[in-house]
């Protein structure tokens, strides 16, 4: 299940700007990789050094920097000192547990977000990762935890050059990378609320005891999702309000369109919520129901054999004196009275609509 | 049941402004209708093509033009590069999962909605079809998703020239459509609220387990219906403080007017709301009234024949050395015994008021 | 029981300001009354026709015009045109299914509110009426839906010439007529209260099935009352807040006062509303106790009795060869160990406290 | 219990200012007393007549004038009549329902409050009196429903001459008064909060049907205690916006600190109003673990002798032809098959963990 | 468990600023330490006096004082006398049942927080301990209830010159104790947060009765963790928009760090309440469950059996003329009927999905 808190948090009263050397001897080198594009060229390459990145701090083009590998912290930290940026935010990079937020540098804008997504052999679990995004002049650099992201479909359009990305700058494609991650959270949200949809409608039909641990999961998904989606309005907030120069007027119709979505995912999540709840209630409605059928089967039953079985019990008693032991129609009498008894019960019942 | 997503979301990370070009060859083309009028002309054409609809663009006269079928992205996207609307305003029209908002352009107003209604045939089922009006100097597009809506009063208003809306311009006719779309809300609320309160008439008397389903269901329609009434609030608040010289003073009053409608609706709901959770705790005290009745019934009939049983039993067992079995009044006493036993217990439970 | 939405609502998409005229052949016409005073003289006049009423458009004393029977279309138009009151007032005042607001007019507010009362022969049905008031510069209109109302005391005021009323502008007179209005809210608030607290007591002693309807009606009032006096709230911070000149700074501290008796209304069903909640968790517990109790009574009956039943069984049954029923004192044993059981079972429950 | 409205509010439509003539022949007439102090001297009187009280109107001294009964009109009408107070500002002392408020007259500051406390000898019992407090410039006049307050320390104070009260003003004996009544809502709370401390404590060992009344008691108070608090923030918050010369910028740093007091008040309302909730979930819940718990008893014991009774029954039919009756180890085969039946019965519940 | 309010608090009425006198014969003395230093420079003294910490006052230095034990009252005020502190400032160190808040005075600003961690050898156990700090212009004064904090890594950072700690004033020294004691309050929540999750899987396959009192106790604690955190919004942001110049411009951006740790804490916290409410609904659905699942074991012994048992019964009779007790094959067709009834009520159960 999702998590919370994650652990890698750093230790209690250390320094701030401290970077955390975590021993990962399993875990691989930070891998490097640059897109460098104008509206007329185009370069890529992947894998490079530290060092070769540094040449694109001052250039003309848009240069957008992707770090696979946060945990890397001698490498992340070359590439941050390089390119100016503020020991805290580099903190903040290294640290994966953060809130969504945006911290804005005299050069710089830093931007935290959660990416989520699932690995396709098993959608039902989501994968959350953190990114982190620098915004500078004429570079975007872009820190993931892993391989492997959603901004595939944001370097194809760099590749192609179509649409308007190549010709705008590094705050569009800084734009661009936030919008992508936003629309992954659709495609998330799509997937649990088609759970919820399917659930809710298994249980017009029946209720299964295990229903309750599924409704329980989606609930905690669902506050999971709003935890991440929720500080977004105001990340893009501060974006609108942003008064440095990293962010030009030209893209606002573009942040207030993700805001948009941020707020359409909140409502949903918001909706879904409700929904649940109410979910929760026709559960315990519903086994309040069958409880109650359970009780009248066992009640009907007792109380129609429970009298006969004492009349019976009756006449098996062993007295020497028992006069009606004796008459000739005892017996047919005695089960035409039993006979009686119970359809008379089963006849109160019918009429108390209890079947 | 309403659906919280809808599905024909664009694709993540696809070039925002793109539109989605989606394969209906069962759908049938947009058709475009116009209205044009002033003060004493009136033209009305129906089914009229897009390069038809071009010449209403600079023209002293207001125009209604209404298109049905956003699905057909060509028409779509003709018509709106003619007028000038901003790719991102045509690719939120094209799609039809949006929250409601208003986006204000240079020369256009983007107003996006959801109209609601019902088909008289299936009165329970509410339709929700998204429709956006863009409003420009003299022209009001309006973009449907389907044929069929609620705006005909709006329409034959025009026809007849009673009423002020001859007299007024584009504006008013834009606020004219919101105004007949947020009356239909009230028409699907009244619908809604019958049923709550016929509801609730019927549990007064009794309650039957399957209502737990139709309280869901209300519920879970008043959470849609809340979920698109409440961002309008913010919409006209933006109509009123826009700052475009496209919205005049003059219909200040009317916006006013729509907004306290919202806010009537968007009270209404959350009254019916908490009556919904007030039936459902009522549907839960009444199922626990019954069970508590039914072991009640169950409890009296164990407890009276039970221990009478018990003592059937004991003459009825076979030892040889059982004096009583001799005796000449035994078994009168035993039924006597029995009797009063019996009474007893009816008296006690009785006293404790069990029926 | 209240209802939350009037059916009456104009019908939707008809032209904003059309007064709709309902045929009403059964109810009478609209009757007006006109008291009109300055600080020495006071005249009164009942049923008087609408020419009649247009004198004390422009005289230097203060008119109060009464109407009573807003379904009279007519009568109100002619009155309405008369003092130059904007269509959408008029149209405001003719549909009672308003939510309470303040709308201001160049010359003219338009005040709209619920008037509660009860039938004094059926205390517990409370009367939900609206009444409209239009302040003018030296007059003030109000309009009922019937004959009726709690404005008695305030006239009473204005005969007698006691207190400042008489020696006050139209403003003034405007909030009394508001003040009587909120002063009857608490009425009906302190009547439910006293419900409220009656059944509270009584739930203390014990708690029967049909409370939780009652629970259920003194929820849904509380909600229906919130309903009319939050917006009240906004109503008269926009008295205070107003520019135009029709509210002088003289009245601000009694507008005040009404805004703090609102305050304290709202309050007060707020911690109601909270007790009514607290109230049926406690139905639902003290349920749950009985059923507990009831459960007890069913077992310990049923844990002494079925095992000695069985033994019973045991030496009932027909075996030819069973020694013990030829041993002289099996008997006397059986019926020993009996008790033993029986007592010993019913220690194991004292000693768990089942009884 | 703490009642939410009192009934001795005006009668509605009255003229407002008007004071309430309560014919109360068997309460005392009202009492005053002054104290009267600078820095070096002291005045102390009693039982004085409200003529004698006149003098203090213009003084250079610090006076505190206390009214010990409202319900006395004459008297009040007389004292506030000379002092100048406004005739709204007199209702609203002599109604003794209000919320808490501040208004502020032109000359004075009127500040209604509820005082809290217990009769020491029915220490659970809230006694909630109201005390108006009219700040001048040079005098402090309170009024209190009965003789008996909290602020006999205050008294305390002025007569030892400690601390700084007999050097500051009028507007910090006012905040004195305050601040002792405030305290006093610590006192109150922290009863109340041991009484659920020690309610959650006796909850962990057993639950008692009782203590869901207890439970409602306790939440009920704590929504009354909020009811009384919640106002004060935004009374303490206008008096410290407050425009008017008779607070002067010393004392803020004291009324900042009554501010902390009312908030820190509300959040532990707050806290013990979830913490109530959640002892409301635990009753529910051990009521629903007791309930299966005899459920099991009651199950063991029938589904382990229901069928041994039955064999037994079988054996004790008398049918001529029971090849079994006639054999010789017949009895000690059908006992052995019982025991068993009955310790496998007994291994199987055992497995479910039933006991 | 931990407290909602401490009993500490000073009696109602007491003069402002007044210290309380408590008399602890077995507390210790309050022990003061001293830490000074410069970028170069770096002096530390355990258990100094009062009177050598007054050179402290004004010297070029950053100087921290820490001060053990507020209950001393004799020492504080000695202390804070020399460094001009305010008697409500004193008095507010001398509270320790304060809220967290932030005052700030002429040439101080006062911080008081609650100091949150557990003693290791008891880790379920949270220990709350009120730490008050004094920001002068070049000193910091902190004040604890008892010895043992969370403050030795800031300690550790002065004593090592690592890290920027020495080159800065006393607000960055400020800083970061009370980021010290924020990065605590995960340690804390972590530690909860890991409870919770534990307990969380635990229920995913079984639920026990005494998981109510530990999901209680958790709720409380978040509750608890709740009070403390939020009132540091508004302290931390009150520092942001202090005017003082104690605070240098150079650590907002330090403090921003803080309060995103804090917004992260409170957001934790919701979501982990909102997932034990989910639990406590897990809980009594389970729970409902386990009742179903023991009623249909007894529906089902109940109405197998019993129906059977009144048939031998029957036969048990002692009538004279049963003509079935004579014939050859009754015994054989009885047991043959009695097989059939109970075949086919378990297939009736089976049907129904019982089991």
């Amino acid at each position: 299940m999702t998590k919370f808190i994650k652990k890698t948090f750093k230790k209690p009263g250390m320094t701030p700007g401290a970077l955390v050397h975590v021993d990962h001897p399993s875990k691989k080198q930070a891998s490097l990789s640059v897109l460098d594009y104008t509206l007329k060229d185009f370069r890529e390459k992947n894998d490079v050094k530290v060092e070769d990145c540094f040449q694109y701090c001052d250039t003309d083009t848009v240069t957008w920097i992707n770090l696979d590998g946060v945990h890397d912290v001698n490498t992340l930290k070359t590439l941050n000192d390089h390119f100016g940026i503020h020991p805290l935010a580099t903190e903040d990079i290294a640290n994966t547990g953060h809130r969504p937020k945006l911290e804005e540098f005299e050069d710089q804008v830093l931007l935290i977000l959660k990416m989520l997504y699932s690995d396709p052999s098993r959608p039902d679990e989501i994968i959350s990762e953190q990114i982190s995004i620098v915004l500078g002049k004429n570079y975007v650099i872009s820190y993931q935890e892993q391989v492997g992201d959603v901004l595939n479909p944001v370097r194809e359009r760099i590749r192609d050059g179509k649409g308007r990305i190549r010709s705008m700058g590094s705050d569009y494609l800084a734009y661009a990378i936030m919008d992508a991650i936003v629309d992954h959270y659709f495609v998330v949200l799509e997937h649990l609320g088609e759970q919820v949809e399917s659930l809710e409608d298994a249980m017009m039909n029946d209720v299964e005891p295990e229903m309750v641990h599924l409704i329980h999961r989606l609930k905690r998904e669902m506050i999971y999702l709003r935890k991440q989606t929720w500080p977004l309005r105001e990340v893009t907030n501060s974006l609108l309000r942003d008064e440095s120069k990293l962010i030009t007027k030209k893209i606002d119709i573009f942040i207030r369109d993700v805001y948009d979505h941020i707020i359409q995912i909140s409502d949903t999540i918001d909706s879904y919520r409700d929904v649940l709840s109410g979910m929760h209630d026709i559960y315990l409605s519903v086994m309040s129901n069958k409880m109650n059928e359970i009780m009248k089967v066992l009640t009907i039953f007792a109380a129609i054999f429970i009298p006969l079985t004492f009349i019976a019990g009756i006449y098996g008693m062993n007295f020497e004196y028992m006069p009606e032991l004796k008459w000739r129609y005892s017996y047919f009498v005695t089960i035409t009275a039993m006979i009686s008894i119970g359809v008379s019960m089963v006849m109160y019942f019918k009429k108390r609509k209890w079947f």
